[in-house]
This record gives structure tokens, sequence and C-alpha cells, in this order.
């Protein structure tokens, strides 16, 4: 193996700072509104201001990053769209036609695509970044996704990605047909959820392809005991993909960076999930996004004991739920570093 | 009665159109995404595309109004601060230090403060306009808030105000100290649901003072009789405030105008009931922007059968959860407009 390759978890730091916090706290309760007004922006203020090491925390070049890889799972009809849709939806984001695209440029984010794993050869371009580990992972009813040492490069390439990149924020999307089945599995494997429940439509299936998704993801768990002692890297190079694995360095990296992650839906929450099963401090970089109405989406975001920013039932991917949420945490932090306070606009307190 | 002060309630057109929401669907369902994957935002793109009688609605020069009063039962002891910071916080919000403010910054809005009643003389500002009916309202634990020649001059105004307003949205907030008393009154009276419910915590209350709030507005609805057979106006003015009264006629306004309007939170939910319970078409044009935990919020949302965009706990008021949510009504116009479909971007349908 390549020494390059090889990933070592990066060292995070915990935000914590009681100090700051409460001069962060006063700060917010000493604004022109009732205390605790600002609901959620003022916990999301809190955050920013930690991550930052600031009672003024400024968001800069914000960074949008897709990862997209395929899934060798695809051929066993777990996902209502065929595998070459994945290539077919990366042409689309690079022609800038996809929903994320739309909201990228609504709110000023930079897009890259990340060639993770498309089982295709994909053309150059100047926003798609060449990553590929494989052409999509093996099909893990029979074998493992991937080798130890692709997962290991996978994550290394995650890193790599982030470390290039300007900015204090970044938003993490994925596009990867089949790629709910992996999520799913994870979250069984890292949290003891119940397959059935961590198993969901997806982007669209019937009650009966349900249930043979059910079945299928069922008998891969069988296939691959759990690592004894827990291996996190095991566990995502039986269960994962690379566009997880590859997120889920990128994660590592970003927070080592102290940067603000922003969490999109369940797939990117199966990545935030195996990131802290590495380094829980990770936790406290991330700003988890929307809650979708699947259920497995949402026993992942209480297992990480997330309350995301939106509820719109999405089920999209891409990173939308992110870069729709995007506006609230410019929201915290304008009201933090723009709002009067009682003293200077001369209004009484209660 | 001078004769311009008269309210006639606008004609207000339903938005209904088989043929164009048929048109829309098929817009809506053939971009680049799985059915329905963009959850609340599709339903949000067909309600702006029926609004606009468009396929392609575009948003322009949005507006945020803020109608600011007094109200006589703060002299009850039903809210957390003194009536003079309705005055304070008028003055905040004109000297650009209000969380309004920097919202309506972030979403470049145009901001205008409309004095509807307070109990204080205001100096002239630009961004102030000066329709106040009284120096706040009676208390209504004794006599009706306002008379009727009162509650139809402020939906008079309310009306003026928004005809003289550029662009095709508008937001409208409200701040008043003891206001969430005059709307939970009406919504108790509008739709049957017991005072208790309807009576909340406001922006700070503690238990004893929720008990001795739903006491006095117990006692208040004793006080007026439900008008038999109904009147909007003779409730309005029992009840009501001017504030409230004034974004009740502005809505009916806006929306004969065909203007989509967001609607804020419990206080600005108490006139579009108003404004339903005047003219039902007036809701084709609401878009309901945020639910706060208090249970009569949840209730009137309920009663208009609206599910808002956001849930963030926010207690405020003042239009801050209107303008938290435009970016997610913009993205909704944008994913329309910008979108590829399935057929112009190459990817295979499911």
């Amino acid at each position: 193996m390549n020494e390059k390759m090889r990933f070592q978890i990066p060292a995070i730091e915990s935000t914590a700072d009681a100090s700051l916090q409460a001069r962060l706290r006063h700060k917010i309760d000493h604004k022109t509104k009732p205390l605790g007004a600002l609901g959620a922006l003022e916990t999301l203020a809190l955050q920013l201001g930690l991550i930052q090491r600031s009672e003024s925390p400024v968001l800069q070049q914000p960074q949008m990053v897709v990862f997209a890889a395929d899934h060798g799972i695809a051929a066993e009809g777990v996902s209502a769209y065929p595998q070459a849709v994945t290539v077919q939806m990366v042409g689309n984001m690079l022609a800038g036609g996809a929903a994320i695209n739309v909201f990228a440029r609504q709110h000023g984010f930079a897009l890259q695509v990340v060639d993770a794993g498309v089982a295709a050869e994909l053309p150059a371009h100047p926003q798609l970044q060449p990553r590929k580990i494989a052409m999509g992972t093996k099909n893990l009813c029979h074998e493992p996704a991937m080798s130890r040492l692709q997962a290991q490069a996978a994550l290394a390439a995650g890193r790599d990605v982030m470390q290039a990149l300007p900015g204090n924020v970044v938003a993490f999307g994925e596009m990867g047909i089949a790629n709910t089945s992996p999520a799913a599995l994870l979250l069984t494997r890292l949290t003891g959820t119940r397959i059935e429940d961590a198993t969901g439509r997806g982007t669209g299936l019937d009650d009966a392809q349900l249930l043979h998704k059910q079945s299928v993801l069922a008998r891969a768990l069988v296939r691959h005991p759990a690592t004894e002692p827990f291996d996190a890297v095991g566990e995502l190079a039986a269960l994962g993909g690379f566009e997880i694995a590859m997120m889920t360095g990128a994660m590592l990296q970003a927070a080592s960076e102290r940067r603000v992650v922003l969490v999109d839906g369940f797939i990117a929450g199966a990545s935030a999930l195996l990131a802290q099963a590495m380094a829980p401090a990770v936790r406290d970089y991330l700003v988890f996004c929307h809650r979708s109405a699947e259920t497995g989406h949402r026993l992942l975001l209480a297992c990480l004991d997330a309350k995301p920013l939106l509820e719109l039932d999405l089920r999209l991917g891409e990173g939308t739920g992110a870069l729709l949420a995007w506006p609230l945490v410019q929201s915290a932090a304008n009201f933090l570093n723009e709002m009067a306070s009682f003293e200077s606009a001369g209004v009484s307190e209660k």
C-alpha cells in the first residue's frame, strides 16, 4: 500500500470552552429579544462561536462537495433506478442542471463533484475531481464491498479533497444509485438499529420492493458478521461505499481544521456516524440540516442526538438539504454579529 | 366616518386552475429527481405557479412590513415585558438593530414599520408609516378594544399600505407588547379552540403568570359574547388589536393583487384567520412560514390546514419566521425554473 494512501485519523479538538460558552451565552441573552426567542438559531450561534473560538464568527467561502460512486448491491434490485443513473446524474451536475446546482448558485457555494467510484470512465471537467477507487463496489451480498486497502484509500482521498478546499464551511452531499442500502447496513451495525427499521423506500420503492430490499440487507448482515472488537474500517469495507468512505474522511479532516460541516441526509448521516465512531469530537463540528420522513434517518439522527434545522420531506440527497438549510446558518451568525443589545438600543429588559 | 376610511373586502380570485396545475405538476415531475423528492418545495412551487398564473413564477422586490401597536390589556399583567417596550422596539427597528433588520438585510427585503397604534408619539422616519388609529387599544377586559369605526379604519389603512408597495411578495410581521392575548382570543372566538389551549407563555411567562393570563382572557370572553350571526369586524373590534386589524386588511389586499403572502407566527396567524373568515380565497395566497412550540399556534395552523416551512422554536414575532423561510420560497421557484428535465439532461427515468 502506497504510504500516501494510508489514512490516519486526524487529531480533532473538542470545541468545549466553558469561558467562551459563557461569553457567547451572555452576548446572545442580551440581544434585543426575549430570552431564547430565536430558538434553534441560538443553539447554532453558540456552536458556530465555539467552532471558530470567537464571539463574532464569520462564515467564508462555503464549499459544496458531492461524492459520487456506484454500488455492486444495485444488482440485487434494491433501488427504483438503474445504476446508469449515477453517471448520468454526475453529467447533469457537471452541466449545471441538477437540484444541487440550482441551490449552489442561489447561495454562492462553489461546487465540486468527486468521482469516488462511479462505474464508468468520466471525461475530465474543471468541477470534477477524479478520485476513483474502483468501478463501483463489489456486491456485498457475496463479498466485502471493498478491501480494507480500498477503504483506507477512500478515507485518505476524502482527507485530500478537503485539504485542498478554501473557506471555513463545507457541505457534503452524494450521488450513488442504491446507496441507501449501505447506509442502512452501517446504521444497523453501528447502532444496533433493527435492519427493518433502518431500511426505507429510498428514492421510491413500492411495498414489495421494500420487503425485497429488507431481505437482501438482512442476508448481507449475516454474510458479514460484526467485527469483534469493533473495527470501523472493517465495517466500512464490508458494508460501505466509496462515497460514504470518502465523505467520512472529508468530515474528519474538516473537523480537524475547525470548519463548520453541513450534513445533508441519510447517506451523509451514515458517514457522520462512522466519523463519530472513529473520532467522537467530530460531532462538535457537525450541523445537521434535514430530517427526512424515512424511519432509518430519524433513528440515525436520534443516535447522534441531532436536531436538524429542516424537515421538508426531501429524499433527494446530492446535498440539497444542506444547502437549503445554509441561510439559517448565516442567520445565526448574523444575529449574533449584528443585532443590538438591550443596553445599546435603550430597550427595557424583562 | 370618512369615506376614504371605509373598508370593503376586496375581490379575491381563487388560484384554482386545473389545466395550469396539471402543467405545473408535469413540469415538476419531469425534473431530474425522483418523483416528489423535493417534498414541501414541490407543493410550494405549485402554489407559486398558481398564484402567478405561470409555469415560471418570478419573485420580485420582496417587502417586509412590520405593524406595531399597543394593547390596553397590557394593564392586566398578561405580558412579561412592560408596554414601553413596544415603542422602544420600534425605535430599535428604525435604527436597524432588531432581529428583523438583520434578516431583512440578509435577504434583500425592503423594510417598513407601520405605526398602527403605538401608545406614544413617534418622530418621523423614512421607514416609518404613520397610520396611528389611537394611542393603543382600550382594555378589552372592560370595554371593546376598539370601536367598529376604528376596526374599519385599521383594515382600510392596511389596504392602503399594501397598495403603495412594489413587488409581488410581501412578508408581514408585528410588534406589540401583550398581543398574544388578542391573538388567543380571536383564535378561540373564530375556531372554538378552548381559551386554555389558545393561551401560551408569549415571550416568557412563568406558570403562575400563565394561569393569570388564562383567567384574564376567559373573563374577557364572557365580557364580549360571540356575535350572532358571526360578524368578523365586530369580533375584531371587541377582541383584536390595531396591528392585527391592519395586517388583516393588508393580507386581503395583497391577495387581491395576487401577491405571495409570507405569514410569520401566532399574531400574523390570527390576522390570517380573520382574513380567511372575511374572504376564504385569501388562503390560496398564504405561505405559512413557521410553527412555534405554543399550543395555540399549532392549533391555529391546524385550523388553517397549514404546514409551515420551518419549526425552529422561535417566539419573537416581528416577521422573523417569515424572513427565515424566504430562501426556501426562492428555492421552490428556482428549481422549477432552472433544473434540467430527464429529457434535456439525458437521464433515465424510473
